[in-house]
């Protein structure tokens, strides 16, 4: 909207913060859309294969997740320096047609639209459960499995079979909308809390601050005082640095002893 | 029984098997336990201490899977072999009662009795989780629990709260029964694919085998079998030693060249 | 040097780049600062505690690799965005003095001075082991050490034992300067692959650019156009988004059906 | 020896005890396997494949090591139960010779022989590295590498590169013997004093104790002795059990209320 002239008040973008995407994204959606995926389908990790698709701040945490439950995880990404983080991080990362005929499970959370789509359903295993924890219903081409599937059936609540002519079956789940809400309960209130106090700070900050219109980041101070705060409810205590540490900081001249 | 001179019949010890001791204790219990917890409760694990009492398969399950969920986990085992298997992993090993004062989710998998109790309750942090996932419902002694409470309300489905006089509330999860099965679906199916193929060979076993009355190990070849199986459910393939290494195996002399 | 307004030419701050920090900082140095105190002292990490004093990008690969080493890991940070990261992540984070108590191993990699000084030493087990792998070799604040000490002896190649008035020993290694290049033999070379690649295009964009005095940042281009390469280098393939993907991305009236 | 009537004397299985399997051999040369590698070759980890080949206690050290370090981990195994474990572990399980294609780094620890020979080494990528952490110098097929190498050139001490006819490298570390003894200081201090006291106390059970001639176990209690030992050097203290504990745990009558 800002590109296109449209923006007519200030916006601060709190959903771009550090503190919202460290916590928010990768934890809550980390913990949850796995949450998700195991309350509708009761399947076990350990010994298959989650693909995530996406590495952004949710992708690592779904990809974090699966890993610490057992399975077997791969990655795809458009994005290089994505791509190159997810295989430093010990991850397969295979385009998303080769991953199609290896996965046991598919979570979507790229931010994109039609991520999994006729192609990939047809090098898919019997079996394969597709979940997206990404963007609306968009992400998985309902349209395209919808066109291939001879018969749909629901074979647990929010599990869905799509027969495929050759006896083929994808279960979808919660009709392609995010697994997390879905499926399960939504974020943690540990996480939520964080993400409240960032929009609460940050509605304090638009109404007490002259900004211009169009999106700013949300002020830095602001991700420090909710950890600060969140640190405090979990009765963690951090050290502050001394005056000298502030100095060697900022200076250029106080190199130590080479 | 068999110690007593009461056990009339053979019997194959299925639970100790090597198979269902690494796949339905560890990876079965391991999931499903933590899946109960957070179908009870929906907190986050990650930033939280989550301790677990008894490090058998079970518990090396339930620590292995809630150190992949982000909690920071403590084990206490009062067998010293164990308890070491434990710090050589990386957890934190205390005394239940220091542990009692740092967790934020407690979980038994001891197979005793009443391993949290009075002086564990009167340590333990306001708002702390109280879940069971070993024996019957005798691992958390809710006798004293109930005497120390003023209160006990429902304040999610099989969460009950009971209110200490000091103010604290504990939360204990299905009423201290197994929380993986009370609080979520037991096993994965794929899990209990394992444990009924040992079972089902092992009648088989019992009915083609003349065995004396007593308590029997399962023949590991039932395990190696229902291994074999599995892998080949799971697409799994693998090879098999040559003669040479077969020979070399049993041999005291072919040691090769120092 | 450009706050002070003493820089007179352009800078590209390649050490700050996305690229730079994931895989130099956090891997690089993550796998070669460990491998340095391996190299130095043969420790066993498994079952004992490592303490990494700072979590920015050098920190996290510590913490991380550590932690996969088999140590229990504490974290300590002053920044509380950092610190709560850490707690996130299943790290215990304390302040400074409560963790020298808890440490077998100290790590500093904070970018500062004297983080580790007299009144840590004063708490610290006989036999800890102090290793720096952030700044120069001011991070552990070696005149507090020499003045506490009645005798120093190198009990192993890079290895002085400070022996203080009460008899406990402290350890430090390399004389307190970067571990992983005095004590090991510095980043692999798949890393500094990364960062030569970053600085040599760094170089060419500075003489094809005509950049006012002042630091820079390093054009994202250049990050992406690295990973691109590294993963050619590594063999591994990834996809392109389709057209409709790229004009999802940037659009804000195509939201799919909610 | 003993099933060919050969053996004179009593002796005590202790490699095969417990603690000596599940400290010597999962955690010395997990961490020490790993440790000779890097000292040999100071490669990357993170980013590239870590193949190891058998997943007894010894090869699950590598394998937990080597994800630790942020490789990706396949595991190649002969028996069925053990690659069930290491597939449920979250470990790509695949025969040799699919794994010869994409290992960057081999590790055999199988106690067998000629577990990599020529139709492994055919499918290699150029610069595959082989390390042994298993018996002798028999476990990779030197007499297969030499029949096929034109050239073999040492290119860093303890790392000899093996060119194949079609330009390929092999890289074979410490001549395909120990690589944890051979390019590194083997097993740390903090394990062998486990080791050591094992023996130790075997030896004294065996002058003790009038043994028949063969192989023994080492009686559990030396396990127990030892672990207590080392939790009490570690500064780790446990719980005892108490009386009614050790009651209901011989019992079969006293189940709780079902």
């Amino acid at each position: 909207m800002e590109a296109a002239g449209r923006l007519a008040c200030p916006v601060l973008a709190v959903n771009e913060s550090h503190a919202e995407r460290a916590f928010n994204d990768r934890h809550g959606t980390g913990q949850s859309a796995i949450d998700g995926i195991l309350r509708a389908t009761n399947l076990l990790l350990a010994g298959h294969t989650l693909v995530v698709l996406g590495y952004g701040w949710t992708g690592r945490g779904v990809a974090q997740r699966a890993r610490g439950a057992g399975a077997s995880v791969v990655v795809c990404e458009v994005d290089p320096l994505r791509a190159l983080e997810a295989r430093m991080e010990g991850f397969e990362v295979l385009p998303a047609l080769d991953a199609a005929a290896r996965g046991d499970v598919f979570v979507t959370v790229t931010g994109s639209r039609d991520v999994l789509r006729r192609e990939h359903f047809e090098r898919m295993k019997d079996g394969a459960v597709l979940a997206n924890a990404g963007h609306f219903d968009v992400e998985i081409a309902l349209g395209d499995l919808r066109a291939m599937a001879g018969e749909v059936r629901e074979v647990r609540p929010l599990v869905e079979a799509y027969r495929l002519p050759d006896g083929r079956r994808l279960h979808l789940l919660a009709g392609g909308r995010v697994v997390n809400l879905a499926a399960g309960e939504g974020h943690p209130a540990a996480v939520m809390d964080i993400s409240f106090a960032l929009q609460a700070l940050g509605v304090l900050d638009l109404v007490t601050t002259r900004r211009a219109p169009g999106v700013h980041p949300l002020p830095p101070a602001i991700d420090a005082e909710v950890a600060r705060l969140k640190l405090e409810a979990l009765g963690v205590a951090i050290d502050e640095p001394t005056g000298e540490q502030l100095a060697y900081r900022s200076s250029w001249t106080a190199i130590g002893p080479l």
